[in-house]
């Protein structure tokens, strides 16, 4: 059957494709989680920490894209469905119901400080065996660093 | 603690709010199943469905977020968490890996199909309650009505 | 043979169908008329009406599409061939050659004002089986309604 | 002397226009609420408020414009004049001077949640005569309702 | 409580103040009176100045904005509330209902040229305390002189 | 009465004056003929065809606008009624109801093919007469072949 | 000293350069009749024709660069001076002061009359001699008739 | 017959109306002037100086048109027909045929010079008579300076 | 050597340089400001100030250049070096590291505030000698106090 | 196999596929030359003609798809081929390595002059026998006229 | 003569130098390659092929830019000519004339993996010598890839 | 007090944060010092350089703010204040006053090669440590190698 004829040896694209696999998974993940927030957040920082949401799903949906694609143009069809990602996500479940925006700041600093050191183990892992995938983690894990240094700037004090 | 005075009648708001949760579940499981088919799918119609798809995910992902904002406006939290959709969908898990074109375009109408069906129930229920949603739920079903057909265009002969 | 699998019961897409062909062939011979006036004014008002004129014709082109495209996504093959838009349209010849500007807008103003009786007659016919069908005539009403005040206002005193 | 011929019956018609009516007061009135506020507001939510309000005004503005139109295309002129929109306002006075962020966000609330009462009232009284009215009111109950939402969730905690 | 320190000396503020809060009030009412004639216009200049009018609106809404915000800006809260426009407004009531497109560009030229007259005012009172604020009255004055010439050269001959 | 004084001779202006008035009545066809192929079209080419078809109704509406405006500009009414088109067409009949992709194309091919034979007739008529005339035959007959080639190619093997 | 070698014969360059001298004198008064006109136009028609005319603008500034930029590309140095223009120009005069709109627009009849006369003539030298510059004539006699034509429908009646 | 009631003394209005007049003939000429450098100039700099001729160009077709509408709004016909503007031009012709480029950006010093020098002595008449006219001149002989000193930094060494 | 002949007499050129010298460094310095504290800034209204000084960064940036290039323009040399702009600004230093938004807050207001005043000066000395860089001084005045009101007002209560 | 039926005579297109054929080459090769020379050009003029180069690309790019479609329109497959246009350029071999600017614009010059001498011999072969061809050719002789002159301009002097 | 002193030590740029210029030609030539199948593709997938292969085209211009001013900036001139590009390309030949669209897709699936190759490999070269070059076949490397795979897709069952 | 919590180890955080303050200083010098030339700079390739300049002005600050901004989110609060810039830039003081562009075209060669050798080495130190920060290093040193390149060309012969 179809097959895509992989640039890497069989070895190193074992590596790869784990390290993909979990990456999207994350993304997945964590477009879901910030929408989730963007909806059900209150207080008197609805509006601000509502639309900074939103760039946090753009850049997972983005990534998300990237990275499933980068998977396929090695040959490995990437796996997002819904019960795929429940069951291997690596992000803490949301709470139900409307969210405290103190509180809000608060998990999505803990979400993304978990997938930070994720990327960063993954781009370890990559590097070794495709650079152009350890530079789209290294893209990536600027992006979500710069996310993460934000929201703990808005819980600081 | 916080609560979003609705403009509803309780007994009203309640199937209201039961049919925004299903189709914000229905919306976010279509914007990743077509991701997953745009991601694997094969065959000499890939660049053209492959395109296509994404436009399905845009109409998820579009209503998605106008059906659950409509369920914060009532004063509903809306629920889209990973392990809420996966374990609440309505739609049938996609086969795993490489999909063949002719195969994919066969599960996006039956996908569609579904969809629609469910869709056209809230639509009525809404209408007794609350216009304002039902007139999202009648555009909506329209958009989703159109990919219904184009897919099955796809695949007539 | 190819067929779309309605979701509308036998008798409600007998109607449907008949409102939406019915629309679609007073919409195309407007478009048609709309032009054939922007081309031949003439008086002290050419620009301002041949420019107007080009509003009418963007509405009955948009709204074309759409109508046609709704019967096909209720499967149902949609006809705007020349021969059937000559053989059925409601609406009356344009005279041949220049229009002065004064008979131009009168003349507006009797086809639209025929071609919105018509569409309320179908609102209403659809609105019973389909309430998409019904809200894309709702919305295009509203716009026909709209340039029957404008040339209204222009011929008025 | 001038008149546009209504395509409603004449009692139809005097229930539709007293609704648009008192939509364009409610709306005309929202926009200049809210731009005062816009220019009044003072405390730590500032900018992030004083943004937010223009969204508000934009609705305003829009609405008003094809609320007022809508009336013309049926034959009933319009009164949006100042004299007239002070005296028939639903809307209660902004307090002069100075406004604390907490305080406006709180008189948006009550500002819209009444706007949103009388709508809904207008949405079904139109709906009875003309569907293409009720339409406008639908979105435009829509949008109210989402802005009446946000800053509920602003104040909420 | 809050207060803006000015920098200006407290003379010069209250003759500022003033300027701005009547120029305030006249912007925003001619904002009003011109989208009620854009409503009620007819005649056979009907769609040029529908269109005309809006170009009135924008420049009334814009410096209405620039106006009210320079008070803001030199710590004197503005007041363009219905209620404060109704009642101290320099330009007269237009009549209620249709109106013929020659009356109208007549009513035009009279509003602007009272507005132009109390505006050159504002713009002499204001330059001997605050250059800015006359700097903001002399470009709208240019703007308020321009529409008043296009609407005396439509009704000339 | 009203009449454009022409810069060309009599017998100049006759022949020009046919070739444009059969080219408007070829291109107001193949606009209603490509859209109704646009509408029908069936098979696994659905989309790709479904989008070029759209390419050809856009040639055929700016010219068919280019070509008539040439006529009034040369002191000729252009007609392009409906009546007038459907009799005077040198387009076959498109057949009923769902067409097949490879029906579609090979239609297109047989359409295209016979207005580029008439276009290069009246290039050639127009050529001794009028070379701004020519001109647009010559523009519009390159776009024709192009489109002619295109739906060659895809029906090619 | 410096120049361009023409790829053209001598007796060709001659005429050509006499042509292209031509048109550029006519254009640069065209642009200065046009804006003339423009300031000084009054009457109902006065925004109509305003805008009608810097369309004119338009046309007369874009081809006189091309003109002009033709000649120099044929080594031919272009003469655009005041002095020159005012010299040789073909346009008569219009007259001083206000203008009357129907004044105005028959004005701009004449002069555009006589400009395609003089357009058809070098359009016909230059065919013999150089087929790029008669390409150039060949757009913009079609661009000078047809606001001809739109003058000209403007004064029908 | 028409005529604009200006908001100027008399005595102010002469003094404004000769500024403006002697204004509007300067830029007219210097769009010419630098349109027919940007055409004939020669030399190793000739695409640095022929697109910065153009910004030239923009500058004095944008305040001509800024000038004489002024003037149109204070009710006094501007007159920019190239008979006057060839008879009272203040600045020096220039050079036919090829322009080497260190002569062409010279002889622009020299033009700008003389136009600046009479631009500062309108806008300290107009200062005494029209604030508004005063600010066009103010913001115009910024713009004229800024080139000044672009062409004098180009010959400079 | 180079030098650009000023239209200014040398002393009231002396004066003038001066001025914009001042202001030169003034927003230079305001442009690293606004920047550190954009970098910098910690607490609830992260976000929000975040985005508000990239305005401010903006205005500076715009104006710096304006400010500069006018020196040119008048034949005097700007002087915007970091060694000049340390030794020569009038804006405190601001504290090193994270900063709490309430301070940053208050810092700006203070910085904008001892501008608006410098500002201030050098627009009433500019004025007597140079309404061209007067005008300059007097929009970037009300740029400064514009953004001077917005950050007291986010400090007010 | 697959052929597209010409609509042009046997002889004919034997002349026009040469032409096209030919044209296609230069431009191609044309395209690369100016690139390579973008890239080494050396000199006090490196900006300015490193910028013109690139709209030399520009052309050569756009004009090589228009004639290699137009030869496929009439069923001759074109051939853009490295070896073809290797072996066949008309253009002569750039230097290697490091071009002075100078030396870079007497090269362009002459390219384009050999270029512009085989166009017009294609332009006459096709006009015979085919006008669509022909008009091809003569816009493009046109615009490679025109960086003919501008690069003759900037050696000139 | 002319040099830009390098950053890099003599062993380094003789190893980078190299690897730039193999991609160079490798990119000159899929550039064409594409190109030419663009225009010769046959066959029922040839719209949906015929845009995607000027994707590749897009990828492959923009890239030979940017590898060859990457190889300018290291000191060392690019070499783009038809010849060298002919003479040394690492690509087969394509076959002379109209091509199937799966032979057209199965030879760019075999053009692709070639360069993917080289380009593996000059990345690595690269790498231990100039990490910026590496940067950019790390990018570059990744497009390619992602065409491939998406060619293959093409062609996959 | 805040603090962000650092995804890196001590000791390479120590290295990482030496080498984005050092890459900060030099950043922000450079677009003071760029600026500085664009305002002085005078001779035959003033418009010239002057804009290039630009384009270093636009690369310096942009890349500033994602270093400044690459920092805190590494926990590390950047310092970017113009007393820490005059006392840590690596980069010379350019001359007072004007420059001939020669001369600014050889001191833009001097600090551009001084800071690509300085970041040439942030590279190298921060490659060890953490690939997100080498990243940013890799594309701003490829930039600015690229302006060094093109300033070299300016002045080479």
């Amino acid at each position: 059957m179809y097959a895509v004829k992989s640039t890497l040896p069989d070895e190193d694209l074992r590596v790869v494709a784990g390290a993909l696999q979990g990456a999207l998974v994350d993304l997945v993940d964590l477009s879901l989680v910030a929408k989730q927030t963007h909806w059900n957040i209150v207080g008197p920082r609805f509006r601000s920490i509502h639309l900074q949401l939103d760039e946090v799903v753009d850049t997972a949906r983005q990534y998300s894209d990237t990275v499933a694609e980068r998977a396929s143009a090695l040959g490995v069809p990437p796996d997002g469905r819904v019960g795929t990602v429940a069951a291997t996500t690596g992000i803490s479940t949301v709470a139900e119901g409307w969210q405290r925006d103190t509180d809000a700041v608060g998990a999505m600093v803990d979400s993304l400080s978990g997938i930070v050191g994720r990327m960063r183990d993954r781009m370890k892992a990559a590097g070794k065996a495709d650079p152009v995938t350890e530079d789209i983690f290294i893209s990536l894990t600027g992006e979500l660093e710069k996310h993460h240094w934000m929201f703990q700037a808005e819980n600081g004090s």
